[in-house]
């Protein structure tokens, strides 16, 4: 199973401290030894930074840990392929332009051959060949043909949903979603968020012997919200996603959430299961 | 005037040593200050870094001086704005999807306002606000409506002929484009190339005083084209551009060329003298 980090706030923010815990798991506290990305919205425009070295060796991801970007959009993600070879053109998160605006897709999961999406004609068509790329182009290419031009988000988000429900039959479908404005994150298994704001606390981290005090980096204005497959932390309270639960964050707030009537929460332990006997590597 | 830096080649080559001469000249030789973009083809894959801080300072672009990144298709881009504020989003190259394909895209010129397509319903729009973005978003609308699926590079080329004559009607027109196989490149005003094979030599910077013996750091199959705005070295001959003059190269040869009857070269004063006329900032 590859791990997914988002991360959406109220004013552009260095993500430092959360990819300093999820970098790690690239390569040295867990195996996603498969390449990593991340991509960071500024303004309208987009970077993003692809490795297909582990995230804990590549001096991509060390930029990354030392230029402190800020911004109010990112997502990442390391990645053990489960389908599609190590490379590049496989590697998450993926981008498009719709609408005069850049998306940008992560997904950990799997999706099974019946999910075979007919890309003949179609706008977006995937370049390498995970079943991830292939369900953000037919998540686009649905999008497209359902509005012309961009509608707001909480129309965005219903059409979401129902394309959610449709693909999640399919297997495994946690992915986050952004389009630089909001947040979208789905969960089919497991997937976590922490919202930020006054009063802020001490955090530290899970994944490296690494502790910071959010008072003395934020002001009283700022609110963060950082969604990960598994918590970064050990001292906070993550939130979980029920399973089939879409959320929309917005301005590091979580705006929308589309929950089953009996919502499901797995176990980590569970999760993982779920995972292993997908054939998914965790 | 902005300026360009394409490379291909017949193996994954490092640009290194041109990227050192090139970067230069954002903030130090020369006063490109406003932001740089360099983009890799890797397989099918497609490496984009941008940076809104000058090429000669940026922490992005020192990576890449340090991690010889090898690529067989190379665009880069160091920008002083002459249209578009200096934000992420007008940065260049820019990077889309066709046919299952990226695309990349380089310009240095200035299109007049007579340029104004109209990308309503179309299926690539701008998202920043240059007109470069502008005329590369319409050559894709107007590649994807003639062709659904991707053609061989002799039908485009033919196809991007008869486009260049259009759009150049509308101001200066220099660029490089690639699909990550072949690369087109067009003149309006200024552009050179060289293509280095065997027996290869030595070559010395312009904008840096740096050498390097080709024959020592290559094998005797490999075979490089380098596309520049202004020659990057001192002791090689590059070849120019004619006016209006379109060229494709692949596995670092010059294999198609589109030249006008009556070929008209510039001299890189006259050259600088159209751009500084059309308020292009040289």
């Amino acid at each position: 199973m590859c791990q997914l980090l988002g991360m959406n706030c109220n004013t552009p923010t260095d993500i430092g401290f959360s990819f300093a815990g999820f970098s790690k798991r690239g390569g040295l506290t867990d195996h996603h030894t498969d390449g990593f990305g991340i991509g960071f919205f500024e303004g309208r425009g987009l970077r993003l930074f692809l490795d297909d070295k582990p995230s804990a060796q590549s001096p991509v991801a060390e930029l990354v840990r030392n230029y402190h970007i800020k911004s109010e959009n990112v997502i990442a993600h390391i990645r053990k392929a489960s389908q599609g070879i190590n490379s590049l053109e496989n590697t998450h998160p993926f981008q498009r332009e719709m609408w005069g605006g850049y998306w940008l897709f992560a997904h950990n999961g799997q999706l099974r051959p019946s999910f075979a999406p007919d890309f003949n004609g179609k706008a977006y068509r995937p370049v390498g060949c995970t079943d991830s790329e292939q369900a953000f182009c037919y998540l686009l290419n649905r999008l497209r043909a359902q509005f012309p031009d961009r509608p707001c988000p909480n129309t965005l988000f219903d059409a979401l949903a129902e394309l959610c429900a449709e693909i999640r039959q399919h297997g495994m479908f946690n992915f986050i979603l952004s389009d630089g404005r909001v947040m979208y994150a789905h969960a089919s298994t497991l997937l976590y968020y922490i919202t930020r704001q006054p009063p802020f606390g001490q955090a530290h981290l899970i994944d490296e012997d690494m502790a910071i005090d959010f008072a003395k980096v934020t002001t009283p204005n700022d609110r963060v919200t950082v969604i990960t497959t598994l918590p970064l932390t050990d001292n906070e309270t993550w939130q979980q996603f029920a399973c089939d639960e879409l959320m929309m964050f917005d301005h590091g707030k979580l705006v929308r959430r589309h929950r089953p009537e009996n919502p499901v929460y797995l176990t980590q332990e569970e999760g993982l299961e779920i995972a292993r006997k997908a054939g998914v590597s965790v």
